[in-house]
């Protein structure tokens, strides 16, 4: 597991425990997924990683008896999600959002090609969503991708460029927080996908 | 999608015709596969990406009025393949191999926790394998990973540190080249995975 800000997993240190917790605050979504993903990796529950930040390389060096050293470089826009993997034989696909905003989630930090991307895995019948995590009350929705489309298209006719809070709670999936798997999201798909074979359209 | 090296995409010149080629050479296998990607991505086919090279970035400047540049960093191991996406509603997980020699492809090139990682992806139902390509014949084979875990396993116990080229075309598919699609591995997973309900089982 990638621990990109140097920050040791917790997940084996509370293992002991099956108790829920309701506050989680200082930890960033990313860092929340990435736990529950190891947790889900090391109990055998699904195979989910976080993609590589992409990176246009410009100049290497090779120094002589030690490792190359990228010593230019660029980062790129993602024509993907940052997250997929497989869950009881499923393809599982998503991305992550947090906003600080109290009342709606800007839609200017989603790209059009995360949207094209997110339009063929659904259609090629994988599980697709946002979480989205409102950071001031600290809660993480799970919002299908099917769900976000036509908020995502009403901006470009003049709608709103984000979806309201009301709308996120209405429409999407209010994700548990545990104190194992701390963005427990597999928790909603088990209730909403799996038992509606593989859709939300029987909510 | 990405060309590592710069090159440009040559499938939109080639979507005239649907000739088969026979010869290839001069081409990686990793550019044959991004535009046998970009290809399936293109006609609605499947949705694969290569995922990106991971870096440990370590110094970014950050100066006025143009792009964060990237001053200091170092490739890292990947911990998972480098392909993954989904097709037919399956999950579709691979590494690619390519090897001058002529008798064997050495596994010394395939890390263990690339293939905890495609155990890992078995066990939950997707289809996982390697493509190999031995340049000088320019042969190109899809090499389900069951097979390839009893060779990876037995190098630990005194056994050989290659698969002989002989294994290769006995246990695995040769793929057909395609003037659209370069590695057609598709068309080996949909004779040999879905007719026999994801397995290779029924060969």
């Amino acid at each position: 597991m990638q621990y990109p800000n140097g920050k040791k997993s917790s997940v084996y240190t509370k293992l002991k425990s099956n108790q829920t917790v309701y506050s989680n605050r200082g930890m960033s979504l990313e860092d929340d997924i990435n736990d529950t993903n190891q947790y889900y990796l090391a109990h055998n529950i699904a195979i989910i990683h976080k993609k590589p930040t992409p990176v246009q390389i410009v100049h290497v060096d090779y120094p002589k008896r030690s490792a190359a050293v990228i010593k230019e470089a660029y980062f790129k826009q993602a024509s993907t999600t940052d997250y997929n993997g497989i869950y009881k034989g499923k393809h599982i696909d998503f991305e992550a959002k947090e906003t600080k905003n109290k009342h709606s989630l800007p839609l200017h930090n989603i790209h059009q090609h995360q949207i094209d991307h997110m339009k063929q895995i659904v259609n090629h019948g994988g599980i697709c969503f946002l979480l989205i995590r409102f950071s001031v009350s600290q809660e993480t929705f799970l919002f299908p991708a099917e769900e976000l489309f036509p908020y995502w298209d009403q901006q470009f006719n003049g709608g709103r460029k984000s979806i309201r809070y009301e709308t996120v709670k209405k429409l999407g999936y209010i994700i548990p927080i545990r104190f194992q798997a701390k963005v427990d999201y597999l928790a909603v798909i088990d209730k909403y996908y799996m038992e509606n074979g593989g859709t939300t359209n029987g909510r």
